[in-house]
């Protein structure tokens, strides 16, 4: 296969591993990268040595191309670009904050750079700031996601009209038939998560690896969106949420009870009454741990099976 | 082409036009039977002697086969039914409510019987109660929405994973784009909503035709979960709904500010302030109002253009 994505990170399938917090070390990054397709460090979940640790592990790990997700919400986002550019790392993704922030400065360093956005009107706004392509990511997306809520079977083709940059498709996608099918909605490549995060390389803890396996449809719910909309396994936590929802509460309220780190106590620590469990609605159709070459090879013997089905169409 | 939906409704298109509440007369119904898709006379918004004579204009106006949607939660079921028997209407889809209650007693009567369903549960039920197909309808679409949220590209594989009989997609598809992609997710055949509102022959009021084309992505939400959870564009009525919210509002109150024949008001009398302006997100994609016959014809195309297109990737 020979396109845009493939092109621009110089990579055999147009596939991402998405860059996600407690999930995406330099072991499922490394795998990925190995595998043919973009492994991702994800930055949101490590302080400044850690990811430091993680890149060298990493560039130890593949002689393939790899990059770092950088959600821009965090702290200490200075001193983390400072290292990816001193580590030499030649991929970024952004996330989470405005596109204009870093893209420039990151360009001007020899770095190909990519925004997630959830929304038309970001995704146009990532184009203008100058980016190289842009991950566009639906409503069923697991983690943070945006409040339009559009899914990512509507968004592609409406994303598509108007961008003239390589398009990404991600949320939802964790088979050959679903990426063929954002393809088809005039996506360049995918970006997949949730089902790395069922992955043997991934960090996530065993337990929580345990629940996305077990989570069927309609057993993930988009909430917390006065703070920062998040998709998560509906759990203990999620039922007091749900409680605390029914008395209109403040934002500071929902602070209180969100409290800290509850997303490494979740994915991280296994935590699953108590934790933050982010896993998308693909989940339901995601029924074992394998290794990320295992995953990467049935996506891509799927995508070629499926290609082979529409001729009978 | 010939599948399982063409066959099971012997039409020359896998495509249903949606019977949607004050949109799907008999003109939409049998302008979208003309053009070789299975048209639908939207039952929901019909008192029973209306409804008996948008059948009699429907058979006058169309040799092709069409069908009666009836969403099962509205009064006067048992005199609908009884008109779609003596009618000899040969096809019924079913909606909120539960299967069994009417499935064996139009299959008794010679009808072909679908059920629409929002959820992989619903799905087997659906299939248990004995129905020849099932419409699974994702997040994004228009008007009355399921609970669990699931997107038609999440629901799709994984209502195909457990179901025996035909599925037909809907939910955020107008394009001939969209109908490949949710056919290579395992649909056999598609349900076109918002795309038909916009049409020559639907019995939408112009001014909500316009709102549909001017409306963009982000335009639309899901929003009345407590009571049943519907999707619309964001205007003054949802403005002051999203208000009342703020007070953690009981499904009483919930019920006054909606009130009555908002949805008549909206849709069919074009009061686009106070009304229910029921639409799907895909409506971000729509730019015109084109007749039945043309937006078929373009969907085809669109559709075998994407299977060349395929054949590049």
């Amino acid at each position: 296969m020979t396109n845009k994505i493939n092109k621009l990170f110089d990579i055999k399938y147009p596939i991402i591993q998405a860059g996600m917090i407690w999930n995406s070390g330099w072991k499922l990054a490394s795998a990925a990268s190995n595998s043919g397709i973009l492994g991702l460090i994800g930055a949101g979940s490590m302080y400044p040595d850690v990811l430091e640790k993680h890149i060298e592990k990493c560039k130890k790990a593949t002689q393939n191309p790899f990059g770092v997700n950088v959600p821009m919400l965090y702290p200490n986002i200075e001193e983390i670009m400072d290292i990816i550019i001193r580590q030499d790392v030649k991929i970024v993704f952004t996330s989470a904050g405005n596109p204009k922030t870093w893209t420039n400065w990151l360009k001007d360093r020899g770095v190909t750079v990519v925004h997630v956005v959830s929304s038309l009107k970001f995704a146009l706004k990532a184009q203008e700031a100058g980016v190289d392509a842009v991950v566009a990511e639906g409503f069923e997306a697991g983690g943070h996601n945006g409040r339009d809520e559009t899914t990512t079977l509507t968004l592609l083709p409406i994303v598509k009209e108007h961008l003239n940059i390589p398009l990404i498709a991600a949320g939802g996608i964790a088979t050959g038939n679903a990426m063929l099918a954002t393809m088809v909605l005039g996506a360049d490549g995918v970006q997949i998560g949730s089902r790395f995060v069922a992955s043997k390389e991934s960090s996530a803890h065993p337990s929580f690896k345990e629940a996305v396996v077990k989570a069927k449809e309609g057993d993930t719910q988009l909430t917390l969106k006065e703070l920062a909309p998040v998709r998560l396994i509906k759990n203990k936590f999620y039922t007091e949420l749900e409680t605390l929802y029914k008395t209109a509460p403040t934002t500071s309220e929902l602070k209180t009870l969100l409290g800290r780190a509850r997303a490494k106590a979740g994915m991280f620590e296994g935590d699953l009454d108590n934790g933050e469990l982010e896993i998308g609605q693909v989940s339901g159709l995601i029924h074992d741990i394998q290794s990320v070459e295992d995953i990467v090879k049935n996506i891509i013997e799927e995508f070629e099976r499926a290609k082979q089905l529409i001729k009978t169409f």
